[in-house]
């Protein structure tokens, strides 16, 4: 397997981690979503990474690709719920914590994307506030629990990797003091060996 | 169940779609993800549409909704595939279809949601060539075979309200002649009787 992308983007270090704790080996091919763009589309037709090469098929998109390796390989829910309550409430945490992540993105893509003049500070101010709300409604929905830093799971993985961006791209953005939950299980899982494995830069 | 939005965003139409297809009733409030936005948070926290009122939980998200609703309304995969290779391609294709409508969208936000002098064109025009560039993946990825009107399932639920939405919003942007078999989905979708219980506007 080939993975494409670099660590710094949160939702190729998301993957890289999941097959890693899936047992599944892989290479990287580190090419840039934004220098990289013409050639990346090619493999990856949004124009985004990840992309996952399996032999000679290529699957897109962080979560597609890992709901796709999870119903394989995940066969007991050991990183992911199959079903019930416990799938519903996996997904919204996912979408909450992508939706926070996404936000944050469109905020640092108009920061840094653009001629200064270009700039919209409230376009910027209005992501902002999206990815805070997103944040505070996923703190609120973590148990209070110590987060475990051997057995967390696909979702916990997102969280952190979300989390990491955020306190490498806009220090001091994401509050500790806010999302006490938040805060514990990045700080658990950016010290656990699975993620110290693949560091983010 | 209350479903919050309005059918002129296709992430909530297809959930509208979604709900009808699965026998679900359902009432709709109709609130505005730009005019509303505050008052929106307080139910859908990142401040998007659609959210869905079951009882006293919410869901958001409409991936996670409609994969939360399959689970378990649709044991047989009727709507969505539910293993093996044809949900590794179902997610591929729901992947390319939203990536394509999401730099749609990004690219609608900057025409319409700035003061003009701040409009970047670079970056209309980048989102575009993405947006094309996952329209041309997505129609190669389709069979040759005349779509079905009645037995359709969630994956091209998406793509022909995605394709709606384009065509709504941005007259020409979808090139019938460029991507045949998403024009004959479309076509054949926006006529059934399921599509024009919800009409787009």
């Amino acid at each position: 397997m080939l993975l494409y992308g670099r660590m710094g983007s949160p939702f190729v270090r998301r993957t890289a981690i999941l097959l890693d704790r899936l047992g599944i080996g892989f290479e990287i091919e580190p090419i840039a979503a934004i220098a990289d763009q013409t050639e990346l589309r090619r493999t990856s037709p949004v124009g985004r990474v990840p992309a996952l090469r399996i032999g000679d098929r290529v699957l897109v998109d962080s979560l597609a690709i890992a709901l796709t390796l999870l119903e394989e390989h995940d066969p007991e829910g050991a990183h992911f719920p199959r079903h019930g309550p416990e799938l519903a409430e996996a997904h919204q945490r996912l979408a909450l914590s992508n939706g926070a992540t996404e936000k944050f993105v469109a905020a640092y893509y108009e920061q840094g994307r653009r001629p200064p003049e270009k700039i919209y500070q409230d376009w910027i101010d209005l992501c902002h506030a999206q990815s805070r709300s997103a944040l505070d409604a996923l703190d609120a929905r973590l148990g209070d629990g110590p987060p475990d830093p051997v057995r967390f799971g696909y979702v916990e993985t997102v969280i952190a990797t979300g989390l990491q961006f955020m306190e490498t791209q806009a220090p001091g953005f994401f509050e500790p003091e806010r999302h006490p939950r938040l805060a514990s299980l990045h700080r658990t899982l950016e010290a656990s060996d699975a993620f110290r494995r693949r560091p983010a830069a």
